[in-house]
């Protein structure tokens, strides 16, 4: 994890990382106040609408990686602007896959960064109105085959609700989306999605096209319980019993 | 096959259907002219707006099954008023499994019929706009387990492009759509995708749920071929090795 947060973020958030594991050395507390964001969601929480962004300690942020990071072999760019997802990417030695999330704002005032950016990654990660906006394309599975001759060996395209698709030369995956009767707050669970994406890969040491399958299930279990609760209500609570059972559930839910 | 048509109807169509096997002992025609529909679809080819309806001799249409379909073990009760519907359900002797389709004008305007309608069927199909309508949930795995308990067991919800989901006692059924890159006209496709759906249970002779999945997934590869083209324009030419072929496709792309 590499990130930067102000002198209010709560200590209990990074005490929480370090009980499951995850490496905080590259987490930077500054002077100043976290970045934050207040939007609101549609019925339907497919479409959001940002209320407020306040960048703090965010807006001179230049990620740099502790020595420690720089031979990671699975790299997840999360979504920061373009060029400071080439700056973090070119601090890692060999990387092995390389994952970039990106969103609307970077398609609307980095266009050039992140086609830039797309040509050294492995996969892009975004979702289906931001699939559309990027190409033009109406129909998203054209979008997602022009997204792959833009460089990237792999595209997924999100769509909440209804699942997510991966493109590849070696053909589709059309994953489903775990069926939820609640769903409280969509926030974060992009966010959840590609880290559970990430993860399996690096977890596996593998990245053919079974195993980039099995990890977008697991990054749609885990963004799963990510939405069922406000914050980390959920997420910190479950187990890896509880993702197995779901990933279970998939499987009978998805299998013909 | 129960239906009316006028004198216009081409006859080179009914004698599609009879080439393809089909028993249109049940299509009547009456003098007059062949219900009309014209539609516009938004570009994402799910929202469609009705421009103009023709009822012609639909208007007076009583359907009467002929003796020798009184005997149908497996009914498919199309898209029709549902006092119409509960009509051909009435005549027929034994049914051994019943699926009602039904579309947004008969929630609005026949709803205590259809509420009825429903209670005597296995299965219900609709579409994800129509399933919150008729439930008023804006979440559609709530608004398919709202339609179970009024008596179907099991419910299809059909998802455009995004699949379909299948409701019942046993659990889910997450079926996707066929990827297709030229989406030319939807017309059509609920009702390929309930007539294929059928057509696997009447053809295997079993409800049971694995084969109701199967049953899903061909009615989602002969809607596929449907919306490649406006009227039977593809639906006239393919063959049942083309209908393996996407399926085995989909079992590929949905596999993990």
């Amino acid at each position: 994890m590499v990130g930067v947060v102000g002198e209010d973020f709560p200590k209990e958030y990074v005490e929480l990382f370090r009980s499951k594991n995850v490496d905080v050395e590259g987490l930077k507390t500054e002077a100043g106040k976290t970045f934050a964001w207040h939007g609101e969601y549609e019925l339907n929480m497919n479409n959001r609408r940002t209320l407020s962004v306040e960048l703090n300690v965010f807006e001179t942020f230049q990620p740099e990686l502790p020595a420690s990071y720089r031979s990671t072999p699975y790299v997840l760019l999360a979504n920061i602007a373009p060029s400071l997802q080439s700056h973090v990417l070119s601090q890692i030695e060999s990387p092995r896959f390389i994952i970039a999330d990106t969103m609307d704002l970077w398609i609307q005032i980095a266009n050039e960064d992140l086609r830039k950016l797309i040509k050294q990654v492995d996969m892009l990660i975004l979702n289906d109105s931001e699939a559309r906006d990027f190409t033009g394309q109406d129909n998203v599975i054209r979008a997602g085959h022009e997204i792959l001759k833009m460089g990237p060996r792999y595209v997924v395209i999100k769509k909440g609700e209804h699942g997510a698709i991966l493109f590849g030369q070696e053909g589709y995956f059309l994953a489903p989306a775990f069926p939820l009767d609640d769903v409280k707050d969509p926030t974060g669970a992009g966010d959840c999605f590609a880290g559970g994406l990430i993860g399996t890969l690096a977890a596996e040491n593998r990245h053919d096209f079974d195993t980039l399958k099995k990890a977008v299930i697991h990054g749609t279990v885990v963004a799963s319980f990510n939405v069922e609760a406000f914050s980390m209500g959920k997420l910190k609570a479950i187990n890896s019993e509880q993702i197995a059972g779901r990933t279970g559930k998939m499987r009978e839910y998805a299998s013909f």
